[in-house]
C-alpha cells in the first residue's frame, strides 16, 4: 500500500544547514510526505575511497522524519567524484569517436568498468547497510535517468569485451554470428569473436545487423547495470522498495525490462519542453502518450519521480509555466495513471549546470507563485489521490510500442523524416482527438484483453511473433498492421521468401507489389470520396483476401490500395500502406472504432482532454484544458463533480475538472 | 570487338548455392550476357593468410558458363577482410583530423601502406593465375569506385612519406618548394622535405598551394594503387581487358590520368538520386553531362557497370523509379556512347548496408515489374546495340574539364555557391536545352576537332596552357573563357605580372579593371534591350580590341563589359565575366552557334533530349521524353523509326524513339 | 607626440629585393609615413637556431627610411617556423576535443609551452637589441591580433598546469575553489587542486563557475604572453612605443587588461565584412562603435593599424568596396578618435591564405582605383589629421562593456538568440541613429563624468560593483540597468537572498515577482498608447518605489511593468525588463535624453552618421554619408566647411564633409 501522495526532490547538501529545519518545515506545512535525496552525492559521503561521512545525510534524515516526512535514497553512481576518476581516468567513457569524455558534467563513467563496478560495489554496500534499518529511509533508486545523456554508452575495450561475451552467449559459433549479421556482404566475415567489434567510425557504411545487436546489448548492459546494484540493496536493505526515474519514450534501456527489477515504475515528466522542443507546439497529447507508456512498464500504477515545478533550462530556458499550468500537469499525470507525484525541486539550485531549472522555491527561498500553486493543489486533491490509489484508466485498445522496432528504423529510417515514436503518436494522437483510452503493450505482454491491437511497422517480423499476432486475430481481436512490415527478420537481415509483409502476408490478406519512398514530396490517400494528404512511405498493396477501404490518389499507383481490411478467424486485420496526416488519421480511427465497437469517453473541443481511472467500478473522470482560453464542455448527466462545485458546462483556461460516476 | 550488349552484377556468395543454376537460367532467358563478380569477397576466398578457397567462384563461374554467360571479376581490395585488419589495424586510414576509421564498412583502407600493398599482391597473384586460363573469364575490374567514399584518403605517416617522395621528384629541391608554395608568407618556409607534412588540421588557415599540391598526390596515389594492381593482372592474366566502374564528376582522381590504364571506361550511372540529391528537380541533363564526360575518359565509347535497376539507398531511400524509367535511363546511356549495360544488381542484398540498394529481382527473388521492363528493353534494343558498338555521337563543341581547375576552387571557392562543376553545368546544360552535342575534353587532349572550345574557369594559367589556346584560335577555333581566368600559375600562386585574364588577355582582348564578388545578392547583364540576372562573381572588364556583347546592368560598374568577343587570328575569343543565370545563357549559346556555325540536332520541347550516335555515316538519332507527360515532336522526313514503328510525332511519357538517317 | 597620419602594412619579405626601392618610393609620393612589417617572418630571420639573418629586414628599413618613412616591428610568435615545431611538436596547441592544431596555418603555438617561451624569449630578445638604436624602428607590436584564431586557446598540460597556478593564487585552499565553484553540485567536489581540469569535453553538461575562471584565465594566460614579450622590448630597445592590433568586440582576452602595457590602443578595421558577415546589412552602426569602443581601451585617441583598402576574404570574398567607401570608412575611424590610418595592406599578397586579401596596389602592382582613391584621401586629409591629433570625441554618456558579464552570457545565454554584444549594440545604435555621442567604459573606469551609464546585464553582481553604481546614483547620475541583474556573485553562483535584481533592487527601486524567457516567440511593450515589440526575455518587475514608465502587453503579466523609472539620493535608475525591438530602444533613448539633459550633434536622415572630436574648444564635426544615394542634411549656420567648400546642404552618396564650429 502506498501512504504517499506528494513528494519533492530536495539536495539538503546544496543548502545551509542551519535552514534545513525551516526546509522540512515548509514542506510539511505544504503537504509534503516523501522526499528522495542523495542521488548525486558521492563526494561528501565519501570524500576518499572507504571514509564513508553519512552524518549529514542522517542529520537531515532526522529532521524530515520528525516533520513525519519519509525518505527515497538514490545510489550516486551517475557522478564519480573527482577522487576516483584522478586515480582511474579510463573509468571516464569513450564517445563512438574514440574520444574521451571527462569529469565536469554527470554520467562520465564506463558501466562495464570493472574498476568503477568495484566502486559502486564497495558505497552501496556501506550506503544499503547504514540505512538498513532507518525507518524514514523507505526506498531506493539506482543511478539516475538510467540512459540519458550517455552519448551512446562507451566503447573502451571493456564495453567491448562484454559485447563480445554477449554475442558469444547469443550466438554460440562465429559462423552462427556470421549468418546472423549476413557478413557475407562487402567482405566482413569473422573468424573468432575476437576481430568483432562495437559498430566504430568507418569510412562509410555500417552492418545493420551488427549496429542492432550493439544497441540490444546497450540496453541489456544498462540493466544488468541497474540489476548489480539493486542486487546489494535488497541483500543489504531488505524491505524497502526500488524504482527508477523513467524518461517516457527515452529507448537507450528498454524500460520493459528494467521495469522487471523495480516494485513500480516512476517517471520524470517535464510537459514545459526544455532544451530543443519548441515552445508554440501544442503537446499535451505526446505528454498524454508518455505517461500511458510508462503505465504500461509495469502494467500499473505509476509515480512521477521529477515534476517540473518551474522553468526548465540549462543554458538554455524554457518558458515560464503560466498560472494553473503546473497544477494542469500534475492533474494530467494523475489523470493516466500516476498516484504520487514528486516535484522536482525544492528550490531552485543556486550552483552548477542546473542553476536555471527551477525549484518550488526560487533561489532566495522565498515562497512565490510556483509555492502557491503547487501548494493549493496539493491541498485540494490529496483526498482524491488517496481514494485513485492503484487504479488505472482502463483501455480496450493498445499500441504495441516495440524497443526492437525503433532500433531498427533508427538504424535505417528510410525516410529523412521519419522516426518509429513519431509514427506511433500519428495513431495514439488520433485517439487521444477522440477521447479513446489507450494502453501501450510490448511484444511480451498479453493482447487479448484488447478488443482493439494497434502494432505499427512491424519492421523485424520473427515466426514467434507472426504467431502470436494470428492468434491473436484468430480469436477475435483486430489488429492493425502499418507499412514496412515483415520485412526482416530478427537479426536485421531481409527475408528472402515469402511476400510482403513476409509470414503475415495472408493474415492481412495484401500482397505488396511495390513500395515507394516519398522523398522530398507528398502523396494523396482517397477514401470515400475524400483526398487526404500522406507523406513519407507507401507500400503499394495487392489484395489477396482484403478489401481496400482507402486507395492512392497520387502517381503511377494511383487506384492501387493504400488501407486494407481483412476478416481472419474471428477477428480483423487491418493493414495501413502509408503515413497518415492526422485528417487521415482521424477518419482512420473513428472507422476502426466503430468497427471494433469502441466508444470515447466524451466528445470534446480541441485542447480538452478527457481520461478515467476505475476504482472498484466507480469512474473518476478527469477533464483538462490544455487551452488557454476556456471552453465549453458537455458532461452526462450521470457525472458529479468530484469536489462537489456547481458544473457551469465552462472549462477555465488552463483548467481541471474531476468528475465521479457510479 | 566487344560482344556484349546486356550484364548485370551478381554476387552468388550472398545466396544459397542451390539458387545458383536458377539464377543463372533466368539471366540467360532475360538476355544476359556477361556478369561482375567478386569484387567485394575477399573474406570468402582467403579466409586465412594463403589458404586461398576459389573453389565457390569456380563453381559459380562453371554454371554461368554453361548458359554461355562470362565473367568480370574484381579484385576485393575496397574490403580488406577482419583477419588483416586484427592483425594490422594501422592498415585502415586515419582521416584529415588523425581519427581512425575502421572495419564495418567498406574502404577501411589506406592505400599506401606496405603492408597492405603486400597483402594486395598475395591476393591478387594468386587470383589472377588462377583465372588466367579461364576462358570465361574476360576481363577484370580493380577494386571499386577508386575515390568514392574515402574520406579525403589517409593522413598516416605512409602516405606522408609518399608525399614528400612526391613533392622531392615534383621539386628537387626545397628551395623550390618554398617558391612554388609561398612559404615567405605566415613563416612557413622549410629547412628540408622532413618538415612537410599532408595539410592537416590547422588552428586557421592552410597554404592553397600545399593543398592543391596534396589533392594532386592524392589523385596520383590512387592511380598507382590501382597501377599497382594493373600490373599484377596483366602480367598473371594476360589476354584479358581491364576496366573500371568510374563514377562521373567524381573528382577524387583524374580519370583521364586513370583512364589511360584502362582498356575502356566503364560508370555507374544511378539516376534516381539516392542520398543528398533532390528528387524533385530535373536532372536528365546532368546525366547527360556525366555520360558525355565518361566518354571522354577514353574518347570513344564505354560501358555501363553499374547501371540503376530499381530502388536506391542505404539508411535513406530514394524514390521507386516510375514505369518505363529505368528502360529510359538505360537508352540515355546507349544514346550518350555506352556499347553495354551492365544492370546492379541481380537481387536486392537481403545483407548489410546495400539492404535497401534494390536489385532486378526483389528480395523473393520473384521477378517483378523491374524484372518485366528490363526484360523487355533488352530483348528489344539488343540488336540497336549491336549495331552501334564502337560508335559515338559526333560533336562540334567541347568543354574544357579541368581537373586542376575544380581542385582550386575547392580549396578557395570565392563565393559560398560557387562550384566548378555547376559552372560548367551552366554551359552544358544550355548547349543540353539546344540539343548541340558536346564533347569534353582534357587539358592534354586535342582541341582542333572542334570548332568551339568552352574552357571555363581557366583560373591557373601556364605558359604551356595559354600557348595551346592560343594556338588552337589563331588557326581558327572559336573559344569561351570566363571569369577568374589566368589569375594563378600552376602552382596556385597568383601572377603578379601583366593585366588579368594574364597570360591570355591580349587574346581576349579585355583587361579587367576590378572584380566582384556578388555574395548575399546578384547582378544584372544587360544584352541587346534585356536585363538577365547574373550571380556568384563580376570580372568588370576593359576591352582592348575585344568588342562588348553584353554590359553589367547592376552596381557602381553599371555599363561596363560583361561579355565581349575577340576576333583573333583566324579565330574568336569570347569572355564572359560572370556566372549566367539559364536565361542569359540560353542567349549566349544562341549566338555562339550562330557565329560559329553549329547547328542543333533538332529543336524540341523542355524534357525531350535529343542525341545521335554515328555510324559509318549512318545516324541514329534518340528521342529520350524525361518527363511524365507526352510530348509532341516534329522531326524531319529523312528520319525513319528504327524499329519500323510508326510515328505519331507523340512521344510517350518517359517514352523513348529511336530513328535512323542514312 | 604622434609625427604620423597615414601608415601601411609590408611585407617586403613576400617580393623581389629589386622591387623595394619602387615600392618605398610609391608609398612616400602616397603619404605613407609609417610601415608596419615582420610580425610573420621568423623562418626568415633565423631560419635555425640562434642563426639570426636580419640583413634583408635592415635593408628593407634602410630603402624605407631613405623616403622618409619610420617603421613598427612585430614580434613574430603567431607563426613559429616549421624547425622549432618539427623539434618540439607539442607546442602545437590542443584545442577542446584534445586533438592537435598542426602547422600550416597561423597561431599554432601553445601560448604556456615553456619550450616555446624560451624560443620566444631567444627571437625577441635578439630582435630587439638588434634594433634597439635603429632610429626609423619607432615602435612594435608583439604577436598579431592576440586572441584571434585562437579556438578557445589550448588544453594542454602546461596550460592545466598554468590554470591550476592561478586558481590557487585565487582561491588559496580548495575548500575556497569548491565552495566558489559549488561543487556540491553533481559531486564535484575536489579534494586538492591537482584534481582540478580545464573544462573538457563531458558526457553533458559544464561547471559555468569552473567555465568563467577558465574565460578569465585564458584572458589572463594572453595578457600575461604580451607582457612576458613586451617586458623584454622594453628592457633591450627601450625609448620606443608598444601598441597592439586590437579586435573591436572580440572577446578572448579583455582589451582593458591588456591596453594596460600599450603606450595606445590600435585596431584592424574592416568593415567590408569577410567572412560570415551578411553583405546587405547596415552596419556602418556597428563599425561605430568598434572605434567608440577601442577609445575606451585606453580612453585616448587610438592608430587604425590595419585599414580595409580592398576586397577581403580568405576562401570566400567579401564584396568589392564601392567607389569613395574606402575614404569614407577610414574617415569614419578618424571621426571617432583614430590619429593615425594604417592600411592593410601594400599590395596584394600571391601567397598562402590571405591571397584575396586586397592591398592597396593589385597583385601585378600596377596602381589602381583603390591606389586613387587612398591617395586622394591622404592628400586631402593629412593636414586634417595634423590638427586633430590627440583629440577625442566628448560624450556625456556611457555604456558599460564587461568582460565578465559578457563570458557570463556566453556559457548561459538563456535564450539561443541571446547574445551580450547584440544586447550592448540595442542601445548604441538608438543613440547613434540619435547622433548622441557615446562612450564605453569598463568596471574599473570613472563613471562620474558621464550624465547617464548604461549598464546592461548586470548578470553578475558583487558588492562592490553594487556599492559603484550606487554611489554614482547617489551624486546625481542617471543609469539604466537591463534584465538579467543581479542574478549571480562573482563566481557565477546564483544569489540566494535578498530580491532580483539582487544588491540593487532598492537601488532600482523594484522586486521581479518572475522572469520568462520568450523561446519561439516574442512579446510586447504597450507605452503611451503604443505597442512595441520585444523579445529575448522579460523581467516582470513589481515596483517599491520606482514609476513604471512602460508595461508588457502580453502573456499572463501583461500590465506588469517592463520599464521603470526611480529617483535614488540626486539621480535616477532605469530598469528596462525586456530586449528591446528598435522602435522601443528609439523611444527609451529619447525619454532618457530628455530627462538626462542631453542634446544631440544634428538630427539627421537614416545612414547620415554625425560624430565631433573636439580640441581647445574647436569642435570638429564629420558628416558620414553611409548609404549609396545622396542626402540632404541641414546644419547650424555656425558650422562652417573645415576644406572651405561651398556647402550645398546635400551629402552625396558615401559622402564625407567635415565641419568646424569655434
Amino acid at each position: 500500500m502506498n501512504h504517499y501522495q506528494f513528494g519533492v526532490d530536495y539536495y539538503p547538501e546544496h543548502w545551509p544547514k542551519e535552514r534545513w529545519a525551516t526546509d522540512a518545515r515548509m514542506m510539511r506545512e505544504m503537504g509534503i510526505q516523501i522526499v528522495r535525496m542523495a542521488e548525486f552525492s558521492w563526494a561528501k559521503f565519501e570524500p576518499s575511497e572507504g571514509a564513508f561521512r553519512f552524518e549529514d545525510l542522517d542529520e537531515a534524515i532526522d529532521i524530515l522524519g520528525r516533520e513525519g516526512i519519509d525518505v527515497i535514497l538514490g545510489t550516486p553512481s551517475a557522478a564519480p567524484p573527482a577522487w576516483i576518476v584522478e586515480r582511474d581516468p579510463d573509468i571516464q567513457p569513450l564517445d563512438w569517436t574514440m574520444r574521451r569524455r571527462h569529469f565536469g558534467g554527470r554520467h562520465h563513467d564506463c558501466q562495464s568498468h570493472p574498476v568503477y563496478r568495484a566502486h559502486i560495489k564497495r558505497y552501496v554496500t556501506a550506503f544499503a547497510a547504514h540505512y538498513a534499518d532507518n525507518p524514514h529511509v523507505v526506498g531506493w533508486q539506482v543511478d539516475n535517468e538510467l540512459g540519458n545523456s550517455h552519448g551512446d554508452l562507451c566503447f573502451c575495450e571493456h564495453c567491448e569485451a562484454r559485447f563480445r561475451a554477449w554475442l558469444k552467449q547469443k550466438y554460440v559459433t562465429i559462423d552462427e554470428l556470421n549468418r546472423a549479421w549476413g557478413t557475407a556482404f562487402w567482405s566482413q566475415g569473422y573468424a573468432s569473436f575476437d576481430q568483432v567489434h562495437a559498430p566504430r567510425v568507418t569510412v562509410t557504411g555500417l552492418n545493420p545487423s551488427q549496429d542492432l545487436d550493439w544497441k540490444r546489448f546497450t540496453s541489456n548492459l544498462i540493466c544488468e547495470f541497474h540489476q548489480f546494484q539493486a542486487d546489494i540493496l535488497r541483500a543489504h536493505a531488505p524491505g524497502k522498495f526500488i524504482t527508477h526515474n523513467l524518461m517516457g519514450f527515452c529507448s537507450k534501456p528498454s524500460y520493459y525490462d528494467l521495469g522487471k527489477q523495480l516494485d513500480f515504475a516512476s517517471h520524470d515528466q517535464y510537459p514545459g519542453g526544455h532544451f530543443h522542443a519548441r515552445h508554440d507546439e501544442y503537446r499535451a497529447d505526446w505528454h498524454a502518450a508518455e505517461l500511458d507508456f510508462i503505465r504500461a512498464v509495469k502494467q500499473k500504477s505509476f509515480w512521477i519521480m521529477e515534476q517540473q515545478s518551474g522553468i526548465t533550462g540549462w543554458e538554455i530556458l524554457g518558458r515560464a509555466p503560466k498560472p494553473g499550468q503546473i497544477p494542469l500537469w500534475a492533474m494530467q499525470c494523475v489523470a493516466h495513471g500516476a498516484d504520487t507525484i514528486v516535484f522536482f525541486r525544492w528550490r531552485s539550485c543556486a550552483m552548477g549546470t542546473e542553476q536555471y531549472w527551477h525549484g518550488i522555491l526560487p533561489h532566495n527561498g522565498v515562497p512565490g507563485r510556483y509555492h502557491r500553486e503547487i501548494s493549493a493543489f496539493m491541498k485540494k486533491y490529496a483526498p482524491l489521490l488517496k481514494e485513485l490509489n492503484g487504479s488505472v484508466p482502463k483501455a480496450e485498445m493498445a499500441i504495441l510500442r516495440s524497443y526492437d522496432q525503433e532500433r531498427a528504423f533508427d538504424i535505417q529510417p528510410h525516410h529523412p523524416q521519419h522516426r518509429y515514436i513519431q509514427h506511433l503518436a500519428t495513431y495514439y494522437k488520433a485517439f487521444h482527438r477522440a477521447n479513446v483510452p489507450v494502453d501501450f503493450v510490448g511484444e511480451e505482454h498479453d493482447f487479448t484483453p484488447y478488443k482493439v491491437l494497434i502494432a505499427p511497422l512491424q519492421f523485424l517480423m520473427t515466426p514467434e511473433h507472426a504467431a502470436k499476432l494470428r492468434a491473436y486475430v484468430e480469436r477475435g481481436g483486430t489488429l492493425v498492421l502499418t507499412w514496412r512490415s515483415g520485412v526482416k527478420d530478427g537479426t536485421n537481415l531481409c527475408h528472402t521468401e515469402g511476400a510482403l509483409p513476409c509470414l503475415v502476408d495472408d493474415l492481412c490478406g495484401v500482397a505488396l507489389a511495390e513500395y515507394d519512398c516519398l522523398r522530398d514530396t507528398t502523396g494523396l490517400v482517397h477514401w470515400d470520396g475524400v483526398d487526404y494528404p500522406c507523406d513519407i512511405w507507401c507500400d503499394v498493396l495487392e489484395t489477396t483476401t482484403a478489401e481496400p477501404i482507402a486507395v492512392y490518389a497520387h502517381e503511377f499507383y494511383a487506384g492501387s490500395p493504400a488501407i486494407t481490411r481483412n476478416r481472419y478467424g474471428k477477428g480483423t486485420v487491418y493493414y495501413v500502406g502509408t503515413q497518415m496526416a492526422p485528417e487521415l488519421a482521424d477518419r482512420f480511427a473513428c472507422e476502426l472504432c466503430a468497427d471494433a465497437g469502441i466508444k470515447p469517453l466524451l466528445v470534446t473541443p480541441h485542447g480538452v482532454e478527457v481520461t478515467h481511472r476505475v476504482v472498484d467500478g466507480k469512474r473518476y473522470l478527469f477533464l483538462l484544458n490544455h487551452l488557454e482560453t476556456s471552453q465549453r464542455v458537455d458532461v452526462p448527466a450521470s457525472w458529479r463533480t468530484w469536489d462537489d462545485a456547481d458544473w457551469s458546462g465552462e472549462l477555465s483556461e488552463l483548467g481541471v475538472q474531476v468528475f465521479v460516476e457510479e
